[in-house]
């Protein structure tokens, strides 16, 4: 097992990683940006270095910085976290120059899934239902343009190296293609320095359905069930929950076997997550694959009891998984809500400052994942999440109701501080989406009956 | 249902039974004395009364003026949590008359149980094996001391109307005897306004391990496994884990299911809890019964995934048990630590004041039931628990560690303030405790351990 290993990121999910490896014995090193150098937060790590400012390119994304940090500290491993450098098969090649660890897939199996015309590919070979569309890029407006004909509008455009909801852009018809079109590629260009993008068929009214995977170096492979994520704004997830409510048993089934066969396939080493839409016919079409932990990974760890940072780590080591399918028994639901920094009666407009009050729910069933306390300053330099509560119980009404309990309790109190909490609570409460009969446009369609009940 | 459930307690557990209580749509009415009157605590209740000064005689134990904060307040039920008036079956008299429901046993059941001569003999005649003792209280100091030459030395004297550990007394030899017993008799009287007290071997070398039973009020009666608290100070519990390590399953299964029997012999109704001490020759001796919800109930709801609370109010209000003793299924090791605010290198002393930090742990299958956050004054008045951490992992050695990474990372902080955080530690890193070889004696040899080492 390593003795040492370097965390690549920041937040909630560095002091996720860092609470495993202590567990494991392993020691660690924290990074840090001048952003983020309150020792209140560097305490979770046994040793921290400081990587650069807080702009992220030059601190959380800067290769050589990281890597030096590593090699100084004789950290043998570094475990990326979710975004960042966490699907940059550049980074994973030159941690494997170094001699370091990088804890998730090989570089040529992320680069394989992780783009998203190349995992269409290997998918649509495997026997995976896609959507229809370009699987290829188009490179240009007239082949964007044909393709749209040819499958119908509304389609929606992603960036090839896109990930985690972000570059996708909706065309609802013909009209709208050119501009959104260049726009897109813009977009992809210069959030993941690559301009190229696809189309495909836009689903109005499907829900968000994903797939946990693990593999080993061994050849195994197991699936820890569904998560549903349809609550999304701008494709950006709010409310996960596992298993995926009202998806019949079978079409489960399918989509996490296939999931499995597909990653072995391709000799995949890690966590990874199949992402999928269902349209209301509960037909599944394959969208993406994450080469990484997800944000929304305690959902799984609550119905599974499996750690999975510390099945990322052991499998990185080498070990074999210690679970086979049949020892996994998915017990009860998890939900899991993201807490931002937000103003959500202002269109969600990230807010910042020193939260004077920062008190977390507690009690039966319910856990946080947090970087923030009382005195934290939430800096606008990065993502706005403030914390992860996700809760468990034996049935879905009772996880709702545990969760609404616990979003109650949450304090997050600083001047000119918002949360996204009281939004939340308002999907908690909406009736469509207490019968689970909710899609991907739930969030819309909630806070455009807020903005007309306030009208009145 | 009921709709509205009056909480005749404090602290944590108070909002533990809130809690619950709203995520059942129960609105909750929070008591406070004087001293407990801080409205980032009483947030949790949806009204609060006001019932006394701090001294818990007057307030917490006033039973007129909690009930006539319940009549006021439309309350249907109260639910008195641990200590205070949860065992005091005048008080749950008391609500019979004045129309409310006690949320446990029946007055009757509570006397019959909660004594501890009583219960002695309502489980011998039921077959459960007891310590060689005087089952009846021992009136005068020749009764006494008969009772211990026939027993043979050591012998331990306890409170007939005790709990929770208070009010015992060991006695070496007889030349102890005159002197403890007299002793114990008068703290017995003030303690608990009894003064009967009766003796039994006392064990050099055992295990305290208790059963948790839930019962309905149609002759339904569950056990929830064995939780082994033999980490105790003064017979006080400071960490409690559960299922029982080390114990046999054939012997678990007779104590579960004995204490099972019992408790629907005498037709008892909510949740109690049977004690037991297991010797070093793996023989049961049963002690006494607890008749109300314990401090280290988190633990069996981790392992089982019941909410126990929830069933409490549920088995109140008449329904019959939703889970049979076939539905039960127990799954890895849950451990408790309670952190105190007391200071372990000086003899375990009470400290009081404001807690200018209060960052407790999180991340995977971590719990923190607390009343406490930053800014909070930890006061003098009342028991000095300021949180419980609960945890839970697939096997007994994740959990400790698990633990000990929880308890790391917990940050207690204030003048004057300490914690029992680095002595829960040193108990973690104990080997006889990690071997699961201890015994009650675990916290003194520790002590004597850590004031040798001092000496070198």
């Amino acid at each position: 097992m390593f003795s040492k290993v370097l965390i690549a990121n920041r937040g909630e999910i560095a002091l996720r990683v860092a609470r495993t490896c202590r567990e494991l014995g392993i020691r660690t090193v924290g990074v840090y940006s001048t952003a983020d150098r309150d020792p209140r937060v560097l305490r979770h790590f046994d040793e921290t270095v400081h990587i650069g400012p807080a702009q992220s390119r030059r601190s959380y994304q800067n290769t050589p910085a990281i890597i030096e940090a590593a090699l100084k500290t004789d950290a043998e491993a570094i475990h990326p976290g979710y975004g960042f450098l966490s699907e940059d098969a550049d980074f994973a090649e030159v941690c494997d120059e170094a001699g370091l660890v990088f804890i998730g897939p090989r570089p040529a199996q992320m680069s394989a899934l992780g783009d998203k015309a190349s995992a269409r590919r290997i998918m649509s070979d495997a026997g995976l239902p896609l959507l229809p569309g370009s699987v290829e890029p188009s490179p240009d407006l007239a082949h964007a343009s044909s393709t749209a004909e040819r499958i119908g509008y509304p389609v929606i455009i992603k960036a090839s190296a896109g990930g985690g909801g972000k570059g996708m852009a909706v065309v609802r018809g013909p009209e709208e293609l050119e501009k959104t079109f260049s726009q897109a590629k813009n977009v992809a260009g210069s959030l993941f320095g690559d301009d190229r993008v696809y189309l495909e068929r836009y689903l109005e009214r499907a829900r968000h359905v994903e797939v946990q995977v693990l593999c080993d170096t061994h050849g195994n492979g197991v699936h820890l069930g569904t998560r549903d994520c349809s609550v999304q704004r701008r494709h950006q997830k709010l409310l996960e929950e596992g298993p995926a409510p009202a998806l019949p048993a079978a079409t489960a089934k399918k989509m996490a076997n296939s999931s499995v066969l597909a990653a072995l396939k391709v000799g995949y080493v890690g966590v990874c997550t199949f992402e999928f839409l269902v349209d209301d016919q509960q037909n599944h079409y394959f969208m993406e694959i994450n080469t990484r932990i997800q944000v929304e990974h305690p959902v799984t760890e609550m119905i599974s009891g499996v750690d999975l940072v510390r099945e990322q780590i052991l499998v990185a080591a080498g070990h074999p998984l210690t679970l086979t399918q049949q020892d996994i028994r998915l017990t009860g639901v998890a939900v899991e809500c993201r807490v931002n920094g937000e103003d959500p009666d202002r269109d969600f407009v990230p807010t910042a400052g020193v939260l004077e009050r920062f008190d977390p729910p507690g009690g039966p069933f319910t856990r946080v994942d947090t970087h923030a306390f009382t005195g934290y300053v939430l800096s606008p330099h990065y993502d706005s999440m403030v914390a992860k509560v996700i809760v468990w119980a034996p049935d879905r009404e009772q996880a709702l109701n545990r969760m609404d309990r616990a979003l109650y309790e949450f304090t997050v109190d600083g001047p000119g501080v918002k949360t996204t909490v009281p939004f939340l609570r308002r999907v908690l409460a909406d009736e469509e989406f207490r019968k689970a009969a909710h899609s991907t446009g739930l969030v819309d369609r909630i806070q455009a009956k807020k903005i007309e009940e306030e009208g009145k």
